[in-house]
């Protein structure tokens, strides 16, 4: 964790990515730039906190604060540009998770930690109906935010139209799907899109799918935790790749 | 969810594995019955709080409470003898979950709901060092605590041989194991361990096993989540059978 100070600054890392874990902002501060950073990470769901002047100089000694302290977490969000296919690590095929609309951070959490340990080339969620990376998430991750490359995008449709054109085959967890999870065949590059419990893919994106399959179930209960979807997801995926 | 009333009634409902939620008692109120009461209570986890008079009787009209209402769940919590090899409902080979030390009760809830959906026979767990089954893990596993039996045992070791008399095998998931996963044989009736995050499977019941295995991982991150672990393992043993 670290902090940072000044208005431009914590603005700036509002709008960046940097992961804004907490704002102090000194009482009484009004000031136009204050309120813009008081509606941006209202926005971000990032909690904006009073603090004195001797608060403020604890966090960061005496500098020209200007009033306001961001709390930064060490996990940086990347755009979905930032990938690059031919510069791949290994030779073995990619696996994205795409994590659509979850909206508990416990949930989110656990699928990355699933994602980093299953060995998924990145988590891709949206920008807007998606829990952001909080502090939550990152603790629920066990520490995998920091290892597992976080992709934010704005447009999870046409992200799967770009996957789609470097060869990535979209795959969709859904209950109704007739193939079952051990029909599909993950020794490809492969995107996988788990959405939310209550809600499931949205139908923009389930139709980018090429395939979609369903977690063979035996219960009455109606659905996995997403997260553990997933990781069954996952560890199918490492099996399959285990077997080549 | 329901109400129940009286000293003996509620002390009864403590003791014989019915789900009490909560106790209501009337602010004052010393009888040494419900000072065994509160005892019993702490032991299991669960809150007492005070109440006037006007409170109990909006919860069970006016009848004779004697100053004592426990709200009580509809999930009932067994004994492992009430479990009849004998009359066990399908020809398909039996699956318990053993849930060793889980301590959050999101996880246990959605362990719960994981072994429901791949149609184990029940969740085994010790009434000393495990969550209780409180309100907040059966809103967590779905409604499947309601259909997947709960078994309380005072002690799992014992559980465990009791078990193995039974010709049920005994797996653990173990970080260290040298057998990964899919080598496993589920296509018998078996009891999966999955210990709690931080301390794994406490040693007596690690040696209970007659095989253990690792889930394979690829990542840094230490380990899965206990109720991804438990989904993983579950879902590979739901694959193993269809197989067959």
């Amino acid at each position: 964790m670290a902090y940072i100070y000044g208005r431009n600054p914590v603005m700036e890392a509002l709008q960046t990515g940097s992961i804004v874990q907490k704002i102090y902002v000194r009482h009484g501060n009004q000031s136009g730039k204050i309120s813009q950073i008081y509606r941006t990470a209202k926005q971000q769901k990032i909690v904006v906190v009073n603090a004195d002047v001797k608060k403020l100089q604890q966090m960061v000694g005496k500098v020209n604060h200007q009033g306001v302290v961001a709390l930064i977490s060490p996990v940086r969000i990347r755009e979905m540009g930032e990938f690059s296919f031919t510069k791949r690590r290994s030779a073995s095929p990619l696996a994205f998770v795409i994590a659509d609309r979850i909206q508990d951070p416990h949930n989110m959490g656990a699928i990355i930690r699933g994602a980093e340990i299953f060995g998924a080339a990145g988590v891709i969620f949206s920008a807007r109906d998606n829990t952001p990376i909080t502090e939550v998430v990152v603790k629920a991750s066990a520490g995998a935010a920091l290892h597992c490359p976080l992709y934010r995008a704005n447009n999870l449709a046409q992200t799967a139209d770009w996957l789609k054109q470097n060869n990535v085959w979209i795959y969709g967890a859904a209950l109704d799907a007739d193939a079952a999870l051990w029909d599909i065949d993950f020794n490809r590059d492969c995107a996988i899109i788990i959405g939310s419990e209550e809600k499931g893919i949205r139908p923009l994106l389930l139709k980018k799918c090429d395939q979609t399959f369903r977690i063979p179930q035996i219960g009455k209960t109606q659905s996995l935790n997403a997260s553990v979807a997933a990781g069954v997801v996952l560890a199918e995926m490492v099996r399959q790749r285990s077997r080549k």
